[in-house]
């Protein structure tokens, strides 16, 4: 009995994740009720998006042209190859300040039980990325979960196999962490990979 | 450092209720990555309802005509009108099949924290509607949550003052509910509002 048009942005809705048939309904007269303009944003940040938006050459992150301008800056050094799992951490890294190299965006991670394997990753298209006679190392800096760390030693694994060095982010109690409120497995990884003085 | 266009994908679905950056990043992804035909199928969804979707005239659901079609149905009982918060309250009202009256739909409830009151709820719209000669009753099926029975007061209050008669839901242990699961308010109610057999 409730309107045709209603009834489909309440369906439409539910392509988000996370979103149930009651969050879908919450949404819809949230939207319609209390924040119109909000709605017709998104109904035009969703188009423009999808009309804009490709994956760059290069990196494989979203970009706006065919190579998105940090792989075209050439202030950054061709030599470092920092794989990522996920757009979100590749800023993280960048608000390190920390570094200074290239990166591949896998947009994912091995998860056989949701049906993505490396062809489903296209580790190919990494591959063929790090056949790049200027690289020297692939920093994997994919998640220290248990998909992240599978990813990453198939990565290795591939890229050992073709000659190209390989190395991890390190492990260990974070900065400022105090080993009272530090879990086992941290500390125990911390004092397996401890550093010289 | 990101594509513009997806930033403001990002920004525009922190719209939605109870999603913060975080969130909006991953759906932005999610929709990007996985589901592009989703995508275009809510922006299409939200342009349409923003289009043809507006208050009844009557009832003041969500409908895409003036009057909607359970308003204009003749079959249904012009003395009875069932006050509910939002257009999900009466679905599940519509769901029992024990109610054939008409329907007032506040579209939310008095809640002085987020600046609602009787005349954020447009209360004089409802005020006039049970003007109407026909009714002979206002049942209140507000929720029964401290907005809703505030809410319901507030009706009873003004309703009574014009010579309108009002009823509530009654309160009481589910049907199918075993007492020990049951909460000692509920139970409470349900004995001071016990029913002679």
């Amino acid at each position: 009995m409730s309107p045709s048009s209603l009834d489909e942005l309440i369906e439409a809705l539910r392509c988000l994740p996370g979103v149930g048939p009651k969050s879908a309904q919450r949404m819809a007269y949230h939207l319609l009720q209390r924040n119109q303009r909000g709605a017709a944003r998104l109904s035009q940040a969703l188009q423009r998006a999808l009309e804009v938006l490709r994956h760059c050459e290069r990196c494989n992150t979203f970009a706006e042209s065919a190579v998105c301008s940090r792989c075209a800056n050439p202030q950054r050094d061709p030599a470092l190859l920092c794989v990522v799992e996920m757009p979100a951490d590749l800023a993280m890294i960048e608000q390190t300040h920390a570094y200074n190299g290239m990166y591949y965006v896998l947009m994912g991670r091995l998860s056989p039980l949701d049906g993505i394997g490396p062809r489903e990753l296209r580790l190919d298209r990494l591959i063929a990325r790090a056949a790049d006679p200027a690289l020297r190392e692939v920093i994997l800096a994919t998640n220290f979960t248990n998909e992240g760390e599978a990813t990453a030693h198939m990565i290795s694994d591939l890229l050992a196999a073709r000659g190209v060095r390989t190395s991890r982010l390190s492990r260990g109690v974070p900065v400022g962490g105090e080993l009272e409120h530090t879990d086992s497995g941290t500390i125990a990884q911390a004092l397996i990979e401890r550093r010289a003085l």
